[in-house]
């Protein structure tokens, strides 16, 4: 397993950026002002790199949200119960979710995927992909939440459904993730991947008072001392198994192998973006392929995003994840493709450039 | 004429607050962390409001798209020639401009209407409404843009477009603009209705270079100067005839009128939003039913926009006008009425609530 994702690495390529000035022109021949439509035209231009040159296609688009538990809610870091995982697992299923709503509107597919939830198996379900690694982590502030063969596990799980959507001819992907706790192990990774302090990155998650959020920060610094020989190795799989969690992983690799698969890839927000940090550490290539939806409001978040050298796209106070930042930021995707696929240029048009 | 339009003012209601607690209720109800939807669960409550406590309906969707042309451009305040206005039109009705992709891939209906460009009518099309008030503006940097009474028919077309929506079920209206020159009417607005200062609002438009920036702040201290009874006398009206234009005007009517009718309406950028100063100057009320849509990259904008109090749904580096920030915000608003409407409940979906 470890060649196969070695593979899938060596397979990852940088876009190539000599295309630019093809894009570019295009897009300064719409009639608009150069640069007007700002980001969708930087979305516009990014796409066009990674599909290597051709008219952006946005469509079919795909949400995989992974669900994964985490021993680390032993601690007392989440105001909800574990269960709610496997709940909110059978919600999406029911079509009742933020993410189910969202996606809909969005005009993306959704999947869900059972990577970690505890308890057993789920009954089937057309949208629903099994394949649970572990009924969930091992409390992180104790040890390593997974060991190095799960971690790898839920990597090629990942990769795996990236291919599918290729298969499926799906051009952009969208991460989500459903895990509770799962800011926990998600601060961890951005204090470990870039040298973040757990006190400044700690947040509220899912409503912790003053007194949680300072718990947990506690339980996150506990974390990185029960870990500090995968921490100081800077061995970004080792970090990530030492951590992470099994959707966080998987959702990393979603993301390498959708930079593989030339796929471009919208990352939602707090759990989905430590999931890029681990690519991103793992294979900085996979930045051509990524785009950050949207700053959540968990208050670590954007520094993180920044650190990364990163700009979200959207900054709508989410805090929800399960891919609803991503599904607002495909729209915009398609939006863009659709700007430098149908718009007219000056001369079609008829319309005068800018004078000098 | 001005019977009708107080007619229209006397009839804008404030949105009925006590209902905000149980639209708020069911927000909180949904399968999700409180609040965890930001700005989404916003629009959802303020639509829940504007609609008097109904489930939110986000559809039908029309953006107006209106023109008008400014004497001021003689005064060398943009790159494009004043043609460009007439000839945008032209391109809206074939199809090929920024709003036209946008409007689409939002869903929202898109109408084109002349209020004021130069030249004579266009051939007919189903797209376009002809109700051309005056072939441009006269030189604001000379004295009144408007006589009063073309500001009132301005006014009042924008009512009227309002209520042709309100006539076909349009639940959310989004206002657009295109008019060559018309950020220095815009900037000129905001100088005399929040008493900013024209060296610090003023901003490059569609693209002046430093000396164009100065030059364009000279002329509009010029245009305040030249209608200094006019912006000393406080009146919101009488201002809006000497500094604004004939599609701000119009837009300040669609606004003015949407909220008569009890429709949401997304404000598009720099010039929409200096046609909804105007009517909030006109009419405060107007607030509940508005949403600034998006951040311009016009830098004045956000000053603007902040010294009203408000806050934009997005931050793209849009500065196109047309109405394409506000499709981008229409499609978030059919995000939140989904959202309201589709979401299950705690109960339900059998889904555990926050702990303590």
């Amino acid at each position: 397993m470890q060649n196969d994702f070695d593979a899938v690495l060596g397979a990852i390529e940088p876009v190539d950026r000599s295309l630019a000035e093809k894009g570019q022109a295009h897009l300064d021949n719409l009639t608009k002002p150069q640069g007007s439509l700002g980001r969708l035209e930087d979305l516009a231009l990014q796409m066009f790199l990674v599909q290597e040159g051709q008219a952006p296609e946005a469509d079919p688009m795909r949400i995989y949200t992974v669900a994964g538990d985490h021993g680390v809610n032993a601690e007392g870091v989440s105001l909800f119960p574990q269960e709610v995982t496997r709940q909110m697992v059978l919600n999406f299923l029911g079509g009742g979710a933020g993410i189910n709503v969202l996606a809909e509107t969005a005009g993306a597919q959704l999947y869900v995927v059972d990577a970690g939830s505890c308890g057993g198996t789920y009954d089937e379900h057309p949208n629903l992909i099994q394949e649970k690694i572990a009924p969930g982590t091992a409390n992180l502030a104790q040890g390593p939440a997974m060991t190095d063969e799960q971690c790898l596990k839920a990597l090629m799980l990942g990769v795996s459904l990236a291919d599918r959507a290729h298969a499926d001819g799906v051009k952009v992907l969208g991460t989500g993730d459903m895990g509770i706790s799962n800011t926990t192990p998600s601060t961890a990774l951005y204090c470990a991947y870039l040298g973040l302090d757990p006190e400044s990155m700690t947040g509220p998650g899912t409503g912790l008072d003053k007194d949680g959020v300072a718990g947990k920060a506690l339980v996150i610094r506990k974390g990185l001392a029960a870990n500090k020989a995968a921490v100081e190795s800077g061995d970004p799989l080792k970090i990530l198994a030492a951590l992470g969690g099994l959707e966080i992983a998987t959702l990393t690799g979603l993301i390498l192998g959708g930079a593989r698969n030339r796929q471009l890839i919208c990352v939602d927000g707090f759990i989905s973006t430590a999931a890029y940090a681990a690519a991103w550490k793992i294979c900085p290539t996979v930045q051509d392929y990524c785009v950050i939806s949207h700053a959540s409001a968990e208050p670590g978040h954007i520094t993180a995003v920044n650190a990364m050298g990163l700009d979200p796209l959207l900054s709508l106070g989410f805090r929800l994840g399960e891919g609803t930042g991503a599904a607002c930021a495909m729209y915009l995707v398609r939006s863009a493709a659709n700007m430098y696929n149908k718009m007219a240029t000056f001369a079609d048009a008829g319309v005068d450039e800018a004078g000098s």
